[in-house]
């Protein structure tokens, strides 16, 4: 037996258990889910110090193997960020269960009563990379909605995502939920990701988080259904009549607030005839802030100190305090530049224009467009959506921050009285 | 160069021109959408000769390549379908603009406004077999929801199929919709299908419909997401206490009022206590009718009759005058018998018992549940939702008919008056 085929049995057999897992899950009512979900978070406290300690291996391992600072740091798991995930799992528990909503429900003339119910998506696969409080994260949001959950985290993290899933596990047991429900993929072989993104007889969607080579390989490969969250090329135009002071710290917050996440402001677009008077404070607020501005022809201009933005520029997602500047002549060009170079995240007009706000709120073709706010709320806890698993720039099932009520889907109910056709 | 690379530049050209098309079409209103449908049954209408001259070229060489009569008979445009083709197109105008509702929305209390607006899927594929209305249904329903659309029917109906196409382009010229909204793919060629599935870029969903490996093909080597219908392997399970009559005659009804489609059943569980006053009435019912049943040992002590039924029968879609025949001891193993052989897509319960109503609204897996009703319900039709493009047996974003609200997304417009985070 070739390894690759052993892997695959390991995780098929994953997918099995996953299912009749899910399906038991159908059974399971709300209070028993959330006393799971508390008594996890106390199997997470109670098994704190042998978590620690499985995580002191994988950063002494990482830090060998000459991971980057930035990547050890996200591996680590401190006291403060045990308690955020431990939190994480009791606040998860108070959010109300989104299965068996009745979305909506009509009587038709011959007597049936039908009823659009939320339902589990079912049996959900999770990729992700270093951080392995998303090992909680991540199961206690599927948990709540009941589904099952396949877990692939980063091979830096295996230690420490297997003894959350540990704890995770005894949590589940104590609370007499199924067997199965919160499954990690114990091998850091790659065969495994294959194996579990094209078992679609098992699994039902695939949630990548990660970098864009992660995600792009998995939808590449993926026979299952994904739910892709690629970047986040966000866009901020100032429009010809703009209020000054909102369009400053607009743009100011959008790039500068956190400039290492999706929702960060990459490019700001504004329209050559307010160029002149507001471009150039603007930069002076943004220069001072510590951005590196690079602007086309006609901004630099206006802006001597930028430098020349090349075509690549519009594309990128700096994930840094680098922003590219262009002037437009009008909205429709804004528009047209956020289609042709965006991600189709978030981006945001400032304008007082009352047909200007309508034009753009109904054609910029992103999951989340602003008028007069700053893109950095989309997020699910932002939007009163509570606790989300990512953000989706795909444009079916869930746009934006996929929270509980997108990890669910529905079934149509139908009662009659004996009714044929 | 390549041929394939040739098909692929082809399709390529198809799919940028559609994603134009397909922003163009956010800004065109619902009486511009619709006055476009009234155009296109008006096109249809004048261009009828040309249609059927068309056709019977189509025709003719079907029957020359020895195509099936079955598949002979789709293929045929006669005026009966002609003008329910045309009529089709006025019934859609009629049907409300499923884009800019409001899904919900509500205000935070830092002051931001948020909707949920359902907005346009964007591109769609088509892909289908060989009856050429679907030309032009799925190109109406897909405008109505204002997606651009691109075409690839069935190579036995190209000339049928563009003769459709290009009246309905006229219709669409003639009444200013934006260029390059429905297209056809003009070539037969095979690769022109995996241009048009791996096209992630230009191309948001592929929506195939067909038989069973079509289906599995596309899905299989797609990069774009598909929402497929695979089949309908649908179950009647009568419990223990049924009313007899209702029960009679929803399987019968479910079996034979339309055996060739996917919503009729093609399996029937019976509880053990209920059989032997029950089902060899149920039998003479169905045998007089001309079903052949295929029973398992337990149903043949009844009904001696039956054929017996394989492990294979259990997961067949007949689409035929046949059933197969299971005895279960309570309605959990009818459930787990859906589960492990059904496709998920509609099942029944006859019961009396208002416990086991619960159980299997609540429990059975399927895209619609039916208590005390026949399966063959499941129609966007009978669902109160307009025309349908197709029945969606997968899970995520469309679940059970895929009619105009299907065929939209949405998207987050957030509005505030200069927040920051």
């Amino acid at each position: 037996m070739k390894n690759s085929d052993k892997v695959t049995e390991i995780v098929q057999q994953l997918g099995v258990q996953a299912r009749k897992a899910s399906r038991a899950l159908m059974g399971v009512s709300t209070d028993q889910k959330n006393q799971a979900l508390h008594a996890m978070a106390n199997a997470l406290e109670k098994h704190t110090p042998e978590i620690k300690k499985q995580n002191a291996l994988d950063v002494a391992d990482g830090k060998e193997k000459g991971l980057s600072s930035a990547m050890v740091d996200r591996l680590v798991l401190n006291d403060e960020r045990m308690s955020a995930m431990i939190q994480g799992l009791r606040d998860i528990a108070e959010l109300p269960d989104p299965v068996g909503n009745i979305r909506s429900s009509w009587k038709k003339e011959n007597g049936l009563i039908l009823e659009k119910r939320s339902v589990p998506i079912g049996v959900i696969g999770m990729i992700y990379e270093s951080r392995p409080n998303v090992t909680a994260d991540a199961a206690a949001l599927c948990l709540k909605a009941s589904n099952a959950i396949i877990l692939r985290g980063g091979s830096e993290a295996l230690r420490s995502n297997q003894a959350i899933a540990d704890a995770l596990q005894e949590g589940g047991r104590e609370a007499g939920l199924p067997e199965h429900v919160i499954q990690l993929i114990p091998i850091s072989d790659r065969d495994a990701v294959t194996a579990l993104i094209t078992m679609d007889q098992y699994v039902d969607v695939i949630i990548p988080r990660g970098g864009e080579g992660l995600i792009r390989a998995v939808a590449e490969n993926a026979t299952v259904p994904v739910l892709k969250h690629y970047k986040g090329v966000c866009h901020v135009y100032v429009d010809r009549v703009a209020d000054a002071q909102k369009a400053w710290s607009i743009v100011e917050n959008a790039k500068c607030q956190r400039p290492g996440v999706c929702n960060a402001a990459e490019t700001m677009l504004v329209h050559s005839e307010i160029a002149a008077s507001w471009l150039p404070e603007m930069a002076d607020i943004l220069e001072s802030r510590g951005v590196e501005l690079r602007g086309d022809d006609r901004a630099r201009e206006w802006v001597p100190s930028m430098k020349p933005a090349t075509e690549e520029d519009w594309y990128t997602e700096y994930l840094d305090m680098i922003l590219s500047v262009k002037i437009v002549d009008d909205i429709y060009e804004a528009i047209d530049h956020i289609h042709h170079y965006g991600s189709g995240h978030s981006d945001a007009i400032v304008t007082e224009v009352d047909e200007n706000k309508a034009i753009f709120g109904r054609m910029v073709d992103s999951a989340a467009v602003y008028i007069n706010a700053s893109t950095r709320f989309t997020d699910g806890a932002e939007f009163g959506m509570g606790a989300e698993i990512g953000i989706s720039t795909d444009r079916l099932h869930a746009r934006g921050p996929v929270a509980l009520e997108e990890l669910t889907t529905y079934k149509y109910v139908v009662t009659g009285d004996g009714q044929i056709k």
